[in-house]
């Protein structure tokens, strides 16, 4: 996929992989892609399905098939160094989950089978560019995001043993707390749908709810801000650099050859003078 | 509306192109318009409709002939030209709304009506200023748009799959789950009104909404951050450009000035001295 | 209030000026407020207007009068110019209130009576500064806010003609529909609460609702982009102007200093060679 | 904890406080933490008590007493001063919970002994910088927050004052209506939890619901920008910081010193001149 691929042992595979970087190739397999999206997609109507349902799952499979042979031949030209690329990672479990049967517990696969079409980001330059710059932001938040967890892991210990009794389907377990305190980081009916009824009991439950939520909203708007912020110096790092290579020499470089050139004539002037007449 | 519709062919459609631009015109149209707002929305009250409905809709309708003759002199004026300046397409679709018939399915016509209104925004210079860099900054949110759109569209189509049979109000077909996807990321009654319920059933349906959430809530937040950017980017070119156009000679250029004298005066010197003495 | 009251007729109406001016008087003056923002919060408690009811209320009566007595000075001293200064029109305005008799269909001034709390604002100097800045950013979103205004009013002549008839409670007038369009622009129930209701009886109402949240958040987004880059661009100014301030003679005019005596110096120079001996 | 403990009187203790800042010290703290986490976590769990709720509180009580030897020993390495430094009182005040009985009243001390984990921070130094930027941020928010709170009191005294006596469970008393207004600020079920019912009883009331989250909104709004300002400024410094220490002698210091070498020879030049030939 990238240019580290490339130094292959024998010629043959290096010329497959050439050949499956040629735009053609790739213009071939994002058009299955989105002719897969659509028939995915027509999957999910009941109606589509009584008319066309044969043809439909005849031709999802047709395409799988070529999806498979093109990551086969992948595998051929670069061989298991393919997965070490998180892109082709990505392409060979999203065909791997669509290879496997989907049945008893493993019905759930089949919803996945969709993921194909995300296979469309590694093929558009732009989406790619879009998520490399959206992965990223992520390590830059590692920190706040490791505070923020902890403060949810504390809350959600505080939480299940205060109110895990009396509101069991909020707060009965860990798992029940953290996930209702998140919806009350996003505030969705915190106080209407969660604290009211639990100031019924506990009339102080404010001095518990009230500081998570302005801690939590306040570390997730510095959560904003250290994107916010990288981004802008990004971008500023990048015109700065634009600008340094598109500079006309300075007029302090001209100003500089300017003098440099003064002291060289009156260096002459000084040998044309006579010596110290003592 | 613009300088490239002047070059106009005969000069007595030059001069009515030169007369519908003229500032007391335009303050006729603007004033129609404004009046025209007033009866639309009077016209929504049955109080005033019972008392004055008679006059309103006659004014109306007298108003809208005054906008029929305004659009057909642009029309005698730039021709068909006006259709390919976005203002002047969008005043020809809002009259064009006006004059077909309303009636049977296309009652919901009579409703836009109102949109003639918005030409109050091709007509007021600052509102003008605004839209269009509203609309300026729709174009670097492209690939961002059409991964968010690429991403809502596959997890429809999981959601459709994994719960439109137990929840068919919500995930029943692609357009349901569409539509209740952009509520959940709208974070509207995500958790009480949607998720809980499906938990219910499907005890582990969290593993699908919470990434869901926060990677369309972390690509609306990126969405922003582009657009914040931008306008910052846009501020400071601005600011930059205003700088320079008023700078006063820099210091530099004094000093350029002046080492330059310097050598002149030096050469000067160099040839009133006597030639080498040898 | 400020320096341009001063210029004051008569040598003890300025006096009286600046004894009001005085840092124990308005210490005094902010004393007060703090008190009658405490009794007007007790009046609110029924346990403690039982108990100390009658106390409550002849204090407020007695800070009151303090209050009109300032005011009546401030009079005296600037005239009805401290009604030019809009800080002095607001303090005149909110003692207003509370002398009117709030009985009848006055009743809610009596609630208006802790605007007086308000006071503390211009007299708290960090506080005044926040609101002048505060309000300073207000003109910059007036295009914006037009543009919004515009765009509601249109919306809610739209939706009261097409959902009005069935949903008389959100959408029966012009103002129930400018309602819930506001509501519909916070999110807040937007779609449990209004849309899937509105959506049973017109399957295709949210082609009005999602481009109409689009739209509106859209410019809330813009406004607010406004708003953070005119703060920053202010913030960078003042840093600048702080540089400039700062700034140790530069490198440049020390040059340039240096290049002048130099062309003074080879000036000499010339005069004492021997003029051209030809 | 840090460096201004280490002036201690006696050698043992200032070795004992070296000791106890080891690496290897702190990482044993830092595993007691996170078992203890998971021990604290498990305990919510009625499954996990039932089976191993003995063996669970018996290590609890021995990572316990673990903590209490290791501030005993911090605290004869450093004596109270320890309590002055920010995260010794953070840890002390966090074991001595642990230490009270929590029964009767003080129940509630037994859920926040989780606290303890937050010690995390302390241990972590990239969380420790993360939490002490957070905290760096708020003085800048100071008057804008009394500001918010000053409108809060406000705001709760006239809608207790309005709406009080029609809806106690959300107006009745300051307390009350403090919280609710938090609740509208938030815009959760602001309008169909609150306003619309309250409307239905005074159909004037969004004249005062609406122009309050307009203003409360607004105010978190700037609130939101001046960290967001802050925190690019402070950016910008820091880069500003290192890209002067990394610069090279600036054009303009070459030039300089080349000038002044110039006018040196310019001197010699002078002297090996003639005297005025008159």
């Amino acid at each position: 996929m990238n240019d580290n691929f490339l130094n292959l042992a024998s010629p043959w595979r290096q010329r497959l992989a050439e050949w499956l970087e040629r735009a053609s190739v790739q213009y071939l397999v994002t058009g299955l892609i989105l002719i897969n999206a659509v028939i995915l997609g027509l999957e999910t109507s009941s109606t589509a399905m009584q008319q066309w349902g044969h043809w439909l799952r005849t031709l999802d499979q047709l395409i799988l098939a070529c999806f498979v042979i093109e990551i086969a031949l992948r595998f051929t030209a670069h061989g298991w160094r393919l997965l070490r690329d998180p892109w082709g990672l990505f392409d060979t479990l999203v065909i791997a989950i669509a290879l496997i049967p989907a049945s008893g517990p493993l019905a759930v696969l089949r919803a996945l089978r969709v993921l194909r079409v995300l296979r469309l980001i590694s093929l558009v330059p732009s989406m790619k560019m879009v998520v490399q710059s959206l992965l990223a932001s992520l390590p830059g938040m590692g920190s706040i995001v490791a505070l923020l967890g902890l403060v949810f892991y504390v809350a959600a210990v505080i939480a299940t043993q205060l109110f895990g009794e009396q509101f069991p389907q909020w707060f009965g377990t860990l798992g029940d707390s953290l996930y209702t305190l998140f919806q009350v980081m996003t505030l969705e009916s915190w106080s209407m749908g969660i604290v009211r009824p639990v100031m019924e009991e506990f009339p102080y439950a404010w001095l518990y709810f009230i500081p998570f939520i302005l801690i939590a909203t306040f570390m997730m708007l510095n959560l904003f801000i250290a994107v916010i912020v990288d981004a802008i110096q990004n971008q500023r790092d990048k015109v700065a650099e634009q600008e340094q290579e598109q500079a006309p020499p300075s007029e302090s470089a001209l100003l500089l050859e300017e003098v440099r050139q003064l002291r060289a004539e009156l260096h002459i002037l000084q040998q044309r003078l006579p010596p110290n007449e003592p």
